[in-house]
């Protein structure tokens, strides 16, 4: 029997702190008729994670206390889209914000959605090569950061070190771009 | 300077979907004492995401509509825990439920959570080696679900095309087990 998606019959706003994240409860019709009430959906803005590689081979990581995770972490640079702001646009953004780079070649990782049942933003994952300084970081945000540079055998050791990241969206990114890069 | 933790000061619950989720507001103080009121802050369960490998050397998928990405999407086996239950265990039950498993050899491949700054539940993701049937799959979700069970290289071949896996765990788990296996 084919797979079939579910159909939504109606949708309740239950929370709205745009543009943070709004939450919703969808009544669904599963394949075999069975109506779900109430299954919850997040919605959150899309985001963008970049790994940087310099013309050293070297990758970007930003270092700075992370809400998330609650601990100082080390992850790529990434942010949130901003409103109408391609996702191409928004990667170049960050880039330049947080590691203080522009890119030569940069290469789609794809899209992946941060949850599998409630749903919420999805990831857009680049590597972006041939790094180059573009002047200082300035990213704006809210924490306090540093960015350190270490070569891809370094990165591949914390990327195999289980401790080492606490993000899903790092150890998604830095393994489809150590998957392309030699060594 | 140092990097140092933010300080919550107070926390107020905005809605509460437990066991599903709770989402809450905090007022959080940052190292140079600035407060930030609102900080919204997600609580959701913890999950699991192992992905099995079987005397052949094949890697068990699962393909199920998935609510989140909103399409029929390719996934290791995965679930949450359930009250009181370990790490371990709910790793050991979701394999025998979703791939009528049982493992020779559990790796653990980290704890990684959803949100960077919304926070959300960790995944908790798992390398399960020598799988042998352990009787037919009966996962007890709402989706319908099929497993298939691919080679290494074909594997590889899904992670590296940027369409394959919908979702955020899948290729954060699919790539750190492709990193320690042969091939």
């Amino acid at each position: 029997m084919p797979l079939e998606p579910w159909k939504t019959l109606r949708t309740r706003l239950l929370l709205d702190r745009s543009p943070w994240l709004r939450l919703l409860a969808d009544d669904v019709q599963l394949p075999d008729g069975r109506v779900v009430n109430d299954y919850l959906r997040l919605e959150s803005p899309d985001y963008v994670v970049i790994v940087p590689v310099d013309e050293s081979a070297r990758i970007g990581l930003i270092r700075s206390y992370k809400r998330g995770p609650d601990r100082i972490d080390l992850q790529p640079p990434a942010g949130l889209l901003e409103p109408g702001e391609t996702v191409q646009a928004a990667a170049e953004r960050e880039l330049r914000e947080e590691a203080g780079c522009v890119a030569a070649t940069w290469t789609d990782l794809g899209a992946y959605v941060v949850g599998g049942n409630l749903g919420g933003g999805w990831a857009h994952l680049f590597l972006a090569s041939g790094c180059r300084p573009a002047g200082p970081p300035d990213s704006g945000d809210l924490e306090e950061q540093e960015i350190v540079w270490v070569s891809v055998e370094d990165a591949r050791r914390l990327y195999l070190n289980a401790q080492a990241f606490g993000q899903l969206s790092t150890v998604a990114a830095i393994g489809l771009a150590l998957a392309r890069l030699p060594g």
